[in-house]
């Protein structure tokens, strides 16, 4: 058992980066334990810029004590032999895979530089920034202008998480998210507001726990009404009986990230635009 | 070599499966030329869910008649064991390169089910979504306060791609972004909006082709003014001009996506949240 618990991490592409960050991270995340620091060289497109990688590669070794642990998605071989000349861990993203499907499909991959950050289609790119500048406009319940072309409309009271997993939907998955929160006059007259009504079928309801739900509200206005805990209590006991007369489909937001939220939405309604 | 040019692809993980997501479309980009059918089977976290995966997996093989690509994240053997029974090509995140990490770092993984989507660090995740409350209380130079507090604030003309820059910045990186328009009357006076002036050095500036600039606000307002190649023109020159003047990093914005230009702002201005 080696106990040095500190350890410079390297995420470096030709492109942004994104991707063997995204794997990184996970992989990290199961070493609890130990401290990483972690530096990001994105678009590492010449063999001067792989030089000066190789040279941050060891510089950090000298530092940590131990060599460094390197993600990295370069596809240009001559980059990739140059930043190799430094010692360390080498995690290739490419390698390890694009030989196996290489072989499988039974084509070569086009290597191609900068590709690797996964935006290659761009009708799939112009749909995600149409998607995130529909959930803008219709944030909120902002506007009720073209809600037709909404693929889902989230529904629940103020602060249950509506907004960030609207934009999280659009920007990761290309839908168009509308929000349009639950109020006091929507549980008093016991009824969906009027708007919603003819949209029924593509609304989806986030609750949470009254007390996450009042810590929420007390950050942004401390000591009111709206804030405590009977109040949030009420409005998320309201809103679930609403929810379940109209049965509309629905899930607590209170643990999960808007990353899990969002894929069980699409999970559950069938959401989705890549043909899954 | 095989001319079977339609596949599908599994992505099957405990979590959301965005990392394998993630992972798999940067890998599929490489491969042009081929058709993939995508299949996301998130959440798998029972033998019974399992053996449902496996179930598809067969079925898929079937229909194509050639073996799926499975991208795979799942922590629990005997979770694994049991997709494993399908017959396919299994390209597994963990396997790969958890083996690897541990010999190199001389400690265990945790192998925490669900951690792997990479959203571990609440405290990270929790400046995540302040980050995006914050970036849309402040997109558009919609108000001014707290903009001290602010990472960073765009600036470019309307529809240089400021509030998706700005959205994705706080999403994927936790960095405060707010975004202040260029507009006319900027321009006539040939200086910087006066609410700027003490946050000169937080600012950062966005430009684009005026072809593209117009064919975007062509979309929005058809035969306006304000989309016409010749207005277009003006208002670029006379931001680039106004950039110029104070000192403001730039970069342009036509041929990039959100990931890329988000990646090169952080890169330049030394934004990093996470100690890079």
């Amino acid at each position: 058992m080696n106990d040095n618990k500190s350890r410079t991490v390297f995420f470096i592409s030709d492109g942004t980066g994104i991707t063997a960050e995204t794997l990184g991270h996970s992989l990290l995340a199961q070493f609890p334990e130990m401290r990483f620091k972690q530096v990001r060289l994105p678009f590492v497109d010449s063999v001067a810029k792989a030089r000066e990688c190789a040279s941050r590669i060891r510089d950090a070794a000298r530092n940590d004590g131990a060599r460094p642990v390197v993600f990295n998605s370069l596809v240009d071989s001559e980059v990739l032999a140059t930043v190799r000349q430094a010692d360390a861990l080498y995690l290739d993203l490419l390698e390890r895979f694009i030989e196996p499907l290489e072989s499988e499909l039974g084509v070569k991959s086009t290597h191609t530089v900068g590709r690797f950050h996964g935006i290659a289609d761009s009708l799939d790119y112009k749909d995600r920034i149409e998607a995130i500048n529909f959930t803008l406009a219709h944030d909120d319940g902002v506007s009720h202008a073209n809600l037709d072309t909404a693929d889902v409309i989230l529904v629940g009271v103020s602060r249950s998480g509506k907004t960030p997993t609207s934009l999280y939907l659009a920007m990761q998955f290309g839908v168009k998210a509308a929000n349009y929160p639950l109020i006091p006059e929507d549980f008093e007259r016991n009824k969906l507001p009027t708007e919603l009504h003819k949209y029924r079928r593509k609304l989806f309801g986030l609750t949470i726990s009254p007390e996450r739900l009042a810590q929420i509200r007390q950050e942004r206005r401390p000591d009111s009404l709206y804030a405590s805990l009977e109040n949030c209590r009420y409005e998320i006991e309201a809103a679930q009986r609403l929810m379940q007369r109209e049965h509309i489909p629905w899930l607590d937001s209170t643990a999960r990230s808007i990353e899990e939220i969002s894929t069980k939405i699409i999970q559950e309604i069938h959401l989705d635009k890549r043909g899954y």
